[in-house]
C-alpha cells in the first residue's frame, strides 16, 4: 500500500508553522489531546477521514494520533487542500492523499486509497467516503463500526440511504449539533462572508444597502455582522416565521425582486 | 424677607429619600462635596439659582451648602418642580421658591424672591433669572460676580445680549462643554426619549419604523438607542454633512415628507 | 347566572379608548376579526377564558365575539386586571368577572363563574381554570372539546397531569410556539424589563455594568436590549452551551458570585 | 523632459479595469467629472500631485484631466503604488513617476520630476512635495498659486513652517474636514483595520477580547466595528474625556498594562 501522496514534502516545515498557529486558537481540542495522550482511547483503531485538509483539520488529526489511532486522510474538496499542511501531516506518519487542484478522477482515487486502510471509523464531510464505501468498496463495510458526517448535504444523503435501508452502519450527524449552528453557521459563516466580500471587492460596507438572501443560521449571522460593519441590511426570506424574525430584529424585509431593483 | 415658599413642608421626608437615591448615582459630585466640606471655598457667597427643582439639582445644592454658600433657588420651569424635593431643601435651610404647576405670574414672583437675596453668582437654565436681573432688578447687578447658563436657548439669548452690549457680567456657557453634549444630549436625551415613548405608548419598538428628525447630538443619541431597541431607524436631516453621517451609520435617510408617507 | 362582575361600569368609555389604541397595533388579529365577522366560525361555541384582563386581551375577545362566540372571562392574576377594560367588555356583553386587587378567594370565585357558562373551549394562562375544572367542577368536563395554555408554568402542570393520566381533554401548548419565544420572551420581556428598570430607578444605563442571570430566550432578549442602551453586559449562566453562546455574542460571562462582587 | 516612468506599460489594460471598478463606487466624483468635462475649469493649469498611486487616486486624476488640467504625479509612499494603475495613467497622458518598491533615492527623484512640470497647484499627502519645493527647488515657488495637504502629519509639518514664516504659499488642510474624520478615520480605518487583522490572523473575532489603544476618531471607528464583529471591546485611553466617552459607549476602559495582562 502507498504510504501517502502529497504535492511536495519539502513544504512540511511551513505546514508545521501553520498547524502550530491553528493549535494556539483551539484550546478545547488541546485539552482533549492531552487526555488522549495519557489514556490512548483510540489505540488499535484506524480512522478513515475525508475532510478539508487544512491547518485546523491537522490539529484534529494530531489529536487522533495522540489517542493512539492510525489515520488515513483524503481531502473532501479538490480545491481546499493546503499543500504545506498535507506535507506536514505526511511527515507525521499520516496516510494523507491530497493536493490542491486535483481532478475529479484524482479526487476519487484518493478516497479509495483511504479505504485501502480498512478504517474502523469514518469521518466524512459531504458523504463521498461513505457512498464510495457503499458502492464500489463494499468488501470493507463489515469492519466499520461507525462514522460521523459534518454537513447538511451529507446528512441529507445519509438520511435518504437510511430511509431506503441501504445504509450499513450508524453515523453521527455532527451537523445537527447546536454548537455546529452557532460556530460554523452563525459566527463562522457570518464573519468569513464579510471577509470574502472585503477581499473580493475592497469596498466600504458602511452606508451600503446589504441584501441577505435567506434568514437561516448563516443568514442571521451574516445580517448581524453586516449591520455591525455599518451596512443597512435588507433580508429576503420565503419562510414567514423567519421573515417575521428578521423584521423584529430591525431589518427591512422584502421580496428578492424588490431588493434587487 | 420671606425664607421660602413650597407646596407642603410635610413632604420633606419623602424628598430626603429621593435626594439620597439621586446622590448614590452621582459619585463625582459627592467627591466634590467632601472636598468642599473641608475647604469651604464658597464661604460668604450667595448663589442665586433658577434650575429644575429635582432630586439631582438638590444634590448639587447640597454640595454648595457643604462649600459654605447660602443658596436661593427657584424653578426654571413651572412644571418640573418635585414638591417633595423642594420641601426637603427648605428644611435644609435653602431659600427655595418653587412648586409644581405654578402660573407664569407666580413663576416670575419666585424669580424675584431669589434676586431679593442679592446673589454673588447666578446659575441659570434658560436665562430667565439673568434677563429679570437686567430688566426689572438692575439695582442688584453691581454685586454679581458672574454666572452660568445651562441650555442652548439661554446661551443664544445671552450671546444676543453680549452682542448688543447689554450683558453686564460674565457667564460661563455650560451648554458648550463636550460632556454636556455627551451626557445630556447623546446619552441622556437618547435614553429618556425612549423612556418617554414607552411610558406614553406602551408599544413594542422591535421591528417598528422609527423616524428621527434631525441628526444633531440628541438625534444621534436617539437613533442609536432606537436601533438598540430593535427598531428600523430612518433619519431626516437638512444639513447634508449630518445626513451623510447618518447614512454612513447604516440608517435610511430621506426627506421628512417621504418618511411620514 | 350572574351576567358579569367588575369594579365600576362607569369606567367603560375609558376602557373603549384603551382597547381602540391596542387594536391599532394588532393588525394580524384585526384581519382575523374581519374574516371571523364574515364566516362566523365560532357560532354556537362558548369560550371560557382565564387571561390577563388587559386591553390586548380585549382585542382578542372582540375577535371571538366577531366570530360568533359567547365569551366568559376571568383574570389570570389578581393584580393585572385593567378595570376600565373589564367595564368596557361587560358593556359589550362579555361575561367578565374580574377586578384589580381581588383576594385569592375572590379570584377563585371568578374562575368558577366562568365555569358556570359551561365552556366548549378553555383558554388558560397558568392552568388555574383547567385545574379547577378537574378538581371541583368535573361535571362540566364532558362538554369541553379542547383548550389552550399560554405559559411555561401552566404547560408544566398540564404535562404532569397528562403523565399521571388525569388530564381529561386535549390542550394546545401555546407556550411552545416559536413566535411565543420570539415575541413574548425575546422581544417582549427584553423591552419590558428595560422599561421596568427605567421606571423603578430612573438611572442612565449607558456605561453601567448590567448583569443578566440566565441566558435563555428572556435573558438573550434582555442582554441584547441592555447592550443596545449602552450598558456593559455580563451574563451568568450554568448551562455551558448557553454560556458559550453568550461569550460568542461578545458579553462577559462569569459566575454570579463574581458578577455580584 | 521625461514624459513618465512606470514599471511596465503592458500592465495598462489591467489598470484600466481597476480604475473602472473604483469609479463605479465614487458617484460624487463622477458627477464633478461630468461638470468639469463641460466647464473645463482647470484649463491651462498644471497640477503637481504626490499621492498614493492607487485606482481611487486615478479616478481623481481623470477628473482633473476632464477639467482641462495637465497632471504630473508621483507616489507618496514607496510601497503603495499599484503598477497597473500607474501604467494606465501613463497611457492616458499623465506624467506619472511611480513604481512599487522604489528606494528612497528613487522616491525623491520622482518628486523632482513632478516639480519639473512647474505646477500651478500642488496636492500633497505627507508634505514631501511641498518641503522639496521649499528646500531644493525654490525657483519653482513663484508660479505656485496654492495647494492641498491630506494627512495629520503633513498638516503638522506645514503648521510648523507657517509659524516660522517659511511657508511660501497657502495650503488647504484637507485633513481638518469633518468628512475626512468620518470617512477616512472612523469608517475607513475602522473597517480596514478589521480587514487587515482578518487577513493576517484568520481568527474568529466573536467572543475575543479586543483591545483598542486610544479613542480618537480611528479608535472609535475600530471599537464600533470590533463590537459589530462580536468581540468584547476594551479601550485604553489617557485623555479622561475620551475615556469617559468610551465607558459611556459600553466598553470596558482600563490602563494598557491591565488590558495586556
Amino acid at each position: 500500500m502507498k504510504e501517502f501522496k502529497v504535492k511536495d514534502t519539502a513544504l512540511a516545515s511551513k505546514g508545521f508553522l501553520q498547524i502550530e498557529w491553528a493549535s494556539k486558537h483551539m484550546p478545547v481540542l488541546n485539552q482533549i489531546k492531552e487526555r488522549f495522550a495519557r489514556e490512548k482511547p483510540l489505540k488499535g483503531l484506524t480512522l478513515g477521514a475525508c475532510l478539508h485538509v487544512t491547518k485546523e483539520t491537522a490539529v484534529l488529526v494530531e489529536t487522533f494520533l495522540a489517542g493512539g489511532a492510525q489515520v488515513a486522510l483524503c481531502g473532501s474538496n479538490p480545491l481546499s487542500t493546503q499543500d504545506d499542511v498535507a506535507a506536514a501531516l505526511a511527515e507525521k506518519g499520516v496516510h494523507v492523499f491530497a493536493w490542491r487542484g486535483q481532478t475529479t478522477e484524482e479526487y476519487y482515487w484518493c478516497v479509495e486509497r483511504v479505504i485501502d486502510y480498512a478504517p474502523t471509523i469514518t469521518l466524512d464531510d459531504g458523504a463521498d467516503l461513505v457512498s464510495t464505501l457503499h458502492s464500489k468498496r463494499t468488501e470493507t463495510l463489515p469492519s466499520i463500526k461507525g462514522g460521523t458526517e459534518e454537513t447538511t448535504t451529507g446528512v441529507m444523503r445519509l438520511r435518504a440511504m437510511e430511509k431506503s435501508g441501504t445504509l450499513k452502519y450508524a453515523i453521527i450527524a455532527v451537523n445537527d449539533a447546536y454548537t455546529k449552528y452557532l460556530f460554523d453557521n452563525r459566527y463562522g459563516t457570518g464573519q468569513s462572508t464579510i471577509d470574502g466580500i472585503l477581499r473580493a471587492t475592497n469596498i466600504l460596507l458602511a452606508g451600503k444597502n446589504f441584501v441577505v438572501c435567506g434568514y437561516g443560521w448563516c443568514g442571521r449571522g451574516l445580517a448581524m455582522r453586516a449591520q455591525g460593519m455599518g451596512a443597512n441590511v435588507i433580508v429576503t426570506e420565503v419562510n414567514p416565521l423567519r421573515a417575521l424574525e428578521a423584521a423584529m430584529n430591525g431589518y427591512r424585509v422584502m421580496p428578492i425582486s424588490q431588493a434587487a431593483a
